[in-house]
């Protein structure tokens, strides 16, 4: 198992995404928020760049107009095709804003600013085991905040080419706080996210001014497959999401337990031969992805140290 | 203040609507539940007919398709004109249906099921004070249903015509249960919405049955304004609910109380010379009506008994 490379450069272009879905209201109001009092987002070493990521979701406050912003930075839709729809349209101009994916020129890290309706808490979005910056920017998160118990989720299935905002940059991280439904703006949740973002670019300062990260030992939650809602033959719902479920999400699931309690009054049990750790459980936008819950196993790993940047030979030498 | 008359009749006509708004989902799955099973809606003397009120919104899963069907029952909406939107054309629908409104064709009794994001707990919502079946109907769920602390809410501002689904139907009440997202089915609170619309269908058939019912005092809360989310001079929010205010619906608010958040970290207080008891607090579907809040009043009245039917003259006679 190899580690993505970490940073040899300080990161100088960052940006923080809100609104990549249009009913999701932290991101977007700190966006707008930042938009007017862009000073928040200066630290001695860089600016970050706030991006109002769909604006026409946001407008019609839905998750999206046409389809997922989020499943959209993937090769297959960044190239130009005739009549493309709003979110592939708009996922080019992020991705020349942003990155271009997987080039020199990309961002050095997007940070991406998610609610869910699921009782997640505080949920750490990285790509995978690998990515070392991402890990300890999320141990570094878990230190500053330990009454918010934060949970890292690592996101990419492996093989998959990601598909999300964060991966047109060099490097990014997700945030996914919750509960809070879609359109309405908590003001516990706000400011969660806001404090968790000025810790984001502080400690992508600390990295830039040639801070050393020590080895540990990380717990993360990784996707092993999806639970879709019990359905009738003709594909509504037969039942939902089981009481003695709900809101238990990142706790374990065994063989035996309840998970659906159907309209007939039945329950239905876990049938799998182990426990999972059931995740967005029953998040109101992945009813139509047929998704009642995200299965994950739960990982402990070592993550290596990330050594100081060697400073820069100075401009005399 | 005169009350309305009570029904001289049994009430033989009876309808339970859900997805009027089609994001709210408990009322919906239940009368896609019912429309399978209509058994359950049963009882001795009459059968309750289950209504999918707004069909498109609900396929979409949204509140509206052009525009919010229950405030569309008002006469200037039921005469057909060219070009109507979507809910004017389905208010007439069910004006037909259920009503008309206001003849002596229309249904005996009309329940509409509902959730709201905000955490009202559960609520039922009666036209006024006059509307004496609809609150010894009350009275007979806060008896049932002690551990639920129902709360009553006297819709009818004086003076407005209803314009609520409701409306159409001879007598009508509402049930308002949450906090529930929109798009999210909780088994908890369809459980509860499915119990105390069986009991509602039992206090009806009590009622046909020749019951008496005696005199009461109730306690209410009657709606005297509304306050809007602090906003930018562009119409954005500057602002949301005071954490101190979230959630604490029915709980009065008194002079000087926080009420809104900034985005600036300052606190707005609330300015007026009496307590209110703030309901529907940071609703989702209320931001666009430029709604944080509404503000009630709480109401001690007393409700006079109900006679029991007179029996009607055997077929002999």
């Amino acid at each position: 198992m190899c580690s993505l490379p970490v940073p040899r450069e300080p990161l100088r272009r960052v940006a923080v995404a809100g609104g990549t879905h249009g009913n999701e209201m932290s991101g977007i109001y700190l966006v707008r928020h930042w938009l007017l009092t862009p000073a928040e987002l200066q630290r001695p070493s860089f600016s970050a760049v706030p991006v109002l990521a769909n604006p026409a979701a946001t407008a019609a406050c839905r998750r999206y107009v046409d389809r997922d912003l989020n499943r959209t930075f993937a090769s297959t839709f960044l190239k130009p095709t005739p009549d493309d729809p709003y979110e592939v349209t708009r996922a080019r101009e992020l991705n020349q804003l942003l990155g271009p994916k997987a080039s020199g020129q990309a961002f050095d890290f997007v940070l991406d600013l998610h609610n869910t309706t699921a009782n997640m808490g505080t949920c750490l979005i990285a790509d995978s085991s690998h990515d070392v910056f991402a890990l300890h920017l999320c141990r570094h998160l878990q230190l500053q905040y330990p009454e918010l118990s934060c949970q890292v989720l690592l996101y990419q299935r492996s093989g998959e080419e990601s598909h999300n905002l964060n991966s047109v940059a060099k490097n990014g991280l997700g945030l996914e706080l919750g509960p809070q439904p879609q359109g309405v703006l908590r003001a516990d949740i706000f400011s969660r996210m806001s404090a968790l973002v000025a810790t984001v670019l502080d400690f992508i300062e600390l990295f830039n001014q040639g801070t050393t990260f020590p080895a540990f030992e990380m717990e993360a939650y990784r996707p092993v497959g999806v639970m879709d809602f019990p359905r009738t033959e003709a594909g509504n719902l037969a039942g939902t999401v089981h009481p003695q479920l709900q809101d238990q999400d990142f706790q374990p699931l065994q063989p035996g337990d309840p998970i659906f309690q159907m309209f007939s009054g039945e329950d239905l049990l876990y049938e799998g031969e182990s426990a999972v750790y059931p995740v967005f459980i029953n998040e109101a936008a992945y009813y139509e992805k047929g998704v009642a819950f995200v299965q994950t196993e739960k990982l402990t790993f070592s993550v290596p140290a990330m050594p100081a940047l060697t400073p820069a030979p100075s401009p005399a030498s």
